[in-house]
């Protein structure tokens, strides 16, 4: 099944402790589509300005990623430059321009409005909601938001929780949102609001899902060494909404097979600038991380014998 | 197979946003000790004052723990006092007292001499390494240490981290002595000094264990209310030693298995003040929140056919 993904398509610029890049493609629809398309065909809706590489356009569809959405007006394209930490844990923003990114109104072409799997990346409330008037029968939709939109537009961001089936946060925009500190009375705070199903990235330490009355916690991949953090968490949606459109349907068995593969899908990203991994990674490489998965979070039964009887009384 | 303990008893004041209580049971060893019960007989290694309750005794000695070991000299007990932040996720020490702690030299009786399975609680390292001078034949050694003897002992630690099996650690302690931001990294390096294994204690994330070339990566417990963290992480390493002298056979699953035993224990002992839940916990309830940890990081494989020949080329 085709899959929906709304959201930024950017230059960016980078400082990592392993060296700067400028020009290089991002955005999180960009992160989302790549990532997905390793599951099925993807749709995807953003608006680039004239800079806007061709070489870009051609990979992206060479994926199997629909740009029939993908509107190119005057201007330039977003661009976005981040500087990280010697040890990737925080980062700057040195700058932010919108550019053609600032008008932006989501259309979707006639073709796409069939659509039964969307995922609306981090943009304004109110631009989400339009999309999902333009959709005729979602079926599952998962939405991404971050602080500046819990802070800006609560009650605009409030409405589109009512329409949705997922959302993604990472844990401190799930405490904003819930305004509690514990991220498993926030999470039950935040499923009241709406959304049957919730995500909470956790960086290094992982990512939970908590769906059908079901929490379920995904490890993070023991990497030695994080080359570029940047789309990690577009990735991770990517690969998880991917995955969730090409098995079709969407069970509390299938979200936790999802988070692992989004899982898999940001553990390579994040091995190289931009989405260079991404781009030269093959379908056995992802398996064959998936299986890692597994074995990293393994453990047999418990022996009964060993506990019963043997408590003093 | 008997567990040997060496660590501290206190007598410990304890203020958290839920309450406070004062002249509670605490000390390594004894959360330790307890934890490990459930899993058989416990011989216990530590000093305490002429102040210390009776009642105390009676509770350990009545859970099968032998107290050969339990000096009773003249003077005050150790004490602690500790307050939480509103979150739990700081503690301030208000006082630490260290009365009849200060002058302890660790002696085994002459029956704990024949202990295979030893866990030496956080103390010098020049006294963890007495302690095994005095077991015969040592067959698998537990260590915890913390950020103060890293600091101050650096070399002796070194040389007791070569006659271990398993270093205990938090994450903060790994980065620290292995002089290493990356936790990945710092496992191997820490590897390389000497234990065979090696457990780091992530709080509210779960805890990382590294052995015989594999990691394991165990999830927390969902806990909506921790009402006292006092002693959580003595606790893991009593259900985490107890379990392996219980089962016998450090294997690399067995250490898996005593890593979500140890987690399962520790859920349990902040649900209450001090030792409170530890002392009312039943065999059957261990099982239960066992086979929860197993429900909560559970997925089934991926589907190869997802994967396959959909990725357009």
């Amino acid at each position: 099944m085709s899959l929906l993904v709304v959201g930024s398509v950017g230059i960016d610029s980078v400082e990592t402790p392993f060296g700067s890049r400028d020009e290089l493609l991002g955005g999180a629809a960009t992160y989302c589509s790549v990532a997905a398309s390793f599951f099925g065909p993807v749709r995807m809706v953003g608006v680039v300005g004239e800079d806007f590489p061709k070489e870009h356009v051609e990979m992206l569809t060479s994926r199997g990623i629909d740009l029939a959405g993908l509107e190119r007006v005057p201007g330039k394209t977003f661009r976005w430059k981040g500087r990280y930490s010697f040890d990737l844990n925080h980062r700057d923003t040195i700058y932010t321009h919108l550019n053609v990114f600032a008008d932006f109104r989501p259309k979707l072409p006639a073709s796409y409005r069939d659509s039964e799997f969307v995922f609306l990346g981090n943009i304004d409330p109110e631009l989400q909601l339009s999309v999902l008037d333009q959709v005729k029968a979602p079926r599952f939709v998962g939405l991404d938001t971050m602080n500046y939109w819990i802070e800006s537009k609560l009650e605009m961001l409030r409405k589109v929780l009512k329409r949705i089936d997922l959302l993604f946060v990472n844990d401190a925009e799930a405490r904003q949102l819930a305004q509690e500190q514990n991220v498993f009375v926030a999470a039950r705070k935040i499923l009241a609001m709406g959304p049957k199903a919730l995500v909470i990235k956790r960086g290094e330490y992982g990512a939970l899902s908590f769906a059908g009355g079901q929490i379920f916690s995904a490890s993070a991949y023991p990497l030695e060494q994080v080359f570029d953090p940047t789309g990690a968490g577009d990735t991770f949606a990517g690969g998880f909404m991917g995955y969730l459109a090409g098995n079709g349907d969407p069970s509390a068995a299938v979200l936790r097979r999802a988070m692992v593969t989004g899982s898999v899908l940001a553990s390579f990203a994040v091995e190289q600038f931009s989405l260079d991994r991404l781009q030269t990674l093959q379908p056995p490489e992802i398996q064959a991380r998936y299986e890692q998965f597994k074995q990293l979070t393994h453990f047999d039964e418990l022996e009964v014998d060993l506990l019963q009887g043997k408590r003093p009384s």
